[in-house]
């Protein structure tokens, strides 16, 4: 195995992974950090919006592991992680290097900007994925660089591409991805298929999407809530594509409070929103695949239940591969250039 | 992410799952090497039954990285790169630890052993994962102690017992592993399913097995010759599982010189080898269930064709997942303690 830039990015882009779908309307970032010899100080993500940003995440384990300062272990706002790291880092970081799947930002919004802590806490390395499109938080390269940073940019930009894409995509219009979960020898019915911990995943993203959409009669069989209850988080709005206008209102998905509702024989909707999750089963896929951009797919290793997807021509290309004891979770995009705007 | 001693040896244990069922009859080991502060050295792994083992092909990487001395990169043969590293090691090995995910071996083979050669290159760490029983390569730990390498045992050692489990079992008896190919919707028919790549991994695995099991109906549908050519290997034994004895023998599966082929209707001769691979459809998967050690499923990430498993009561636990471009490679165990002797 060749332990090498790439090797270290690879670390990166794996913890961001874990989060995608988490971090809206912030983009998934992992970072790396190593130590004079290559050691592998810190590997860390952005885990959600408002949280600190993945590179102070990764310089706070890496400040305690090169200090055993304990002290920083309780700080969790990025604020005060900045002003402490600015205060107390005592040249620790010099010959220690940096590798981000995304240019670090040059904006001060919830926290402060991650270039000028780059470039002020004497660091030797930064490795760069991908670069910032995003016109309020570019630019972080060259802050960095100007402060005398040695710095390389589009290490595994590929990959870091892939990584950032959906959130490129809400920048510009909206980004949707299709969710669902299957057994081993594919079938998609009769009960529960996800481990609580897949399940658990679904509702923070649940949580953090602003539309949810789903087949009309998976609400008429399944009379599904759709909500994020297992997350305590909020009940994002629903569009029940559907002809038929009829539904028994009386179920939980159309009383819970704050959430829209919307019935429509089309996606048109889609335009008022960013970050979409379809959930569904095999109608639903033929439906949107015009309007997805990735697939994420819950493997659950059972042999059982009776119906599986049955067309004939889609293939996907891996994006992402994570694994719990129980389940196997994969991002995907259609490799056959379907779906990838 | 915790950047731990499990962290190096679970490198070490994806880098061996890589080579699983072309080891044969030699264990799949893994091996990290970590210098002066953790710094990854090298993660290499043992890939057939006549190469370096897994520590010394990670010591040849590690010498390299350490030293810049080109001349060892030229050197492949086992016998050789001991006795290089022995008389140029110059004290180079003197902080860095070794991850084995099995105890280094005390026994003189077609191989010096690799306990003697840690013992004597001034290292400081070995972490071993599972111990070795096989009578003639155990000891190894004491050797490495005794020279006062400080050692520590049983680091991911479910994991690497995992790992290690079908050598202990074609020391005890036999190994059986259960292959197959199938789409992500879990169909099993309609042509080729996996990529090139994947289709040279098993012709790989059929070099280094002595039996190739399959069902009757198989070999009347698709005729195949089931030897191990896309490696220029030899092609295994093959037990067609059938009550119907007839077939046409003119196929070219019968007709391969030094293989035998043998038609029964129950498992009784896979007494007589060692390293056995099952190859089949549904049937076959049903058939076998009481004699599978391990199951190797080739996920192709297409959704196509007609049939899939249809079981009712199957559930597996994942040992170990790789991708390649286009297909995830999974190992599993039966769940329910069915096949797990």
């Amino acid at each position: 195995m060749v332990i090498d830039t790439n090797f270290y990015m690879k670390l990166a882009l794996d913890e961001a992974w874990k989060y995608q779908g988490l971090t809206y309307p912030n983009p998934a970032v992992g970072c790396t950090v190593t130590g004079k010899n290559g050691e592998i100080l810190a590997v860390e993500a952005h885990k959600k919006a408002g949280s600190p940003h993945a590179e102070v995440e990764a310089l706070k384990s890496a400040y305690f592991k090169l200090t055993n300062d304990k002290k920083i272990l309780n700080i969790t706002s990025s604020s005060q992680i900045h002003e402490y790291l600015l205060e107390n880092h005592n040249n620790c970081f010099n010959s220690i290097s940096i590798f981000s799947t995304l240019e670090p930002c040059s904006h001060i919004g919830k926290t402060p900007s991650c270039a000028t802590l780059i470039s002020k806490l004497g660091i030797k390395k930064l490795f760069v994925g991908s670069l910032d499109s995003n016109k309020e938080a570019s630019g972080g390269n060259e802050i960095v660089e100007n402060s005398g940073v040695e710095t390389k940019n589009g290490v595994l930009e590929k990959e870091c591409d892939a990584l950032l894409k959906p959130f490129n995509l809400w920048q510009k219009k909206r980004f949707v991805f299709f969710k669902w979960a299957q057994r081993l020898n594919g079938t998609v019915d009769a009960g529960i298929i996800s481990s609580k911990k897949s399940r658990i995943l679904v509702h923070a993203m649940r949580d953090v999407c602003d539309l949810l959409v789903i087949g009309g009669n998976s609400v008429r069989v399944d009379r599904p809530t759709l909500d994020a209850r297992l997350v305590d988080g909020k009940a994002p709005d629903i569009l029940i594509v559907s002809r038929n206008k009829e539904f028994d209102e009386t179920i939980p998905l159309f009383n819970i409070k704050n959430r829209k509702v919307i019935i429509s024989d089309n996606f048109s909707v889609l335009d008022n929103y960013k970050n979409i999750m379809i959930e569904g089963g095999e109608n639903m896929f033929n439906l949107s695949k015009n309007i997805v951009d990735y697939y994420l797919c819950f493997l659950s290793l059972q042999i059982g239940g009776n119906n599986n997807f049955t067309n004939k021509d889609d293939k996907f290309s891996i994006l992402n591969i994570q694994k719990d004891e129980q389940d196997i979770i994969m991002w995907m995009k259609q490799a056959n250039n379907r779906g990838n705007k």
